[in-house]
């Protein structure tokens, strides 16, 4: 199995079947691919909350374009980006790559101080849009990561985030969702688009050679 | 191979063998990785733009970060976002979509009328900063891709939007540069962190189950 014969698989399903759930295995597969991903001088400025419990679900679907979706999807994963930097979040950061590649703390300094200084001339909101940006790369791994295993995924913006941020509390982990991704198994009778032609725009429009 | 395996080979390199090239059958896997990306109502609203020619790389350089690695680098991929939606850009996507798909135009005008409706209450601003959104989870199939054919990459934000906007002449074409993606391959004994250990911040602290 090759890449791109995992993303011609993958569409964004449109109904699952709330029968079927994705294995430990196969979902710790699926977080792990997101951790890996590369980030801004290596941040990793999100995390990824795990939502299998149904009472939490049917709460977050308050606001959403397709709440049957999230409902009878097996686990939704809610990528959340911080809402902001700090030194000590960098710093915290940077201690830990040093400890574990056995080298003196601060042996980066030079480095962090050169971000801290322009995450610092920053406002929060300029910090967010960054970090928000950031999340999109391990959303899309953790899509081809599922692709790869065949366990079907949909990527949503359309959700309200003040009602996820609220009800996951968030705010308080100094967080802010970003986006959701439905994972589970597809209900083939009801998943319209499952019967429909994938469809991206050709090549040489997408590519432009200079 | 697996996807968890090439990104765990896989690393920002830091310095690149100028001598060595990507081959034509290699690139257009990775820009074919990067066009499947899944996107926002599947606009695709971002263009990747390969140079490979020098004279256009050393003026690209100006503003960098890390000139030596984007002048090394066999090709620059630039991922550029439209600028604004617009229904006329709307309407030609889901013109191609109901044309691929053998069904008649306007099949899905019931959702295209809603997305124009909400784009057309935003801003410019606010249109960028959700194209440019999306641009993210093409780099990162696009460094998926290269990785499971070990050609190595390094994504890039430190450099002038500005500079390369013109250079390019992006804006005439209705975008704006987001990022860079160097590929080519790596020089073992120049790129400090091929020797270092890969890391990411735990797993139970990157994933909050509830």
């Amino acid at each position: 199995m090759s890449l791109i014969e995992d993303l011609n698989w993958r569409h964004a399903v449109k109904a699952y079947d709330p029968a079927k759930k994705v294995s430990e295995e196969d979902l710790n597969k699926i977080l792990e691919s997101a951790r890996l991903a590369p980030t801004s001088s290596g941040l990793q400025p999100f995390r990824v909350i795990v939502v299998e419990n149904q009472e939490l679900k049917e709460k977050m679907v308050q606001g959403a374009l397709n709440p049957e979706v999230m409902r009878d999807s097996s686990h939704v994963l809610v990528f959340a980006a911080w809402d902001s930097y700090s030194d000590e979040k960098i710093d915290k950061v940077y201690d830990h790559h040093t400890d574990v590649r056995d080298l003196p703390r601060g042996r980066f300094s030079s480095y962090t101080d050169k971000i801290k200084e322009m995450y610092g001339a920053q406002t929060p909101e300029e910090h967010f849009a960054h970090t928000a940006r950031q999340t999109y790369i391990a959303l899309g791994l953790a899509m081809a990561q599922a692709a790869e295993l065949r366990v079907d995924t949909t990527p949503a913006e359309g959700f309200s985030n003040e009602v996820v941020d609220e009800i996951l509390g968030l705010g308080k982990l100094g967080l802010k969702s970003v986006s959701l991704l439905y994972i589970g198994y597809r209900d083939e009778n009801n998943d319209w688009l499952s019967h429909m032609k994938k469809v991206r725009i050709p090549m040489e429009e997408f590519i432009i050679k200079m």
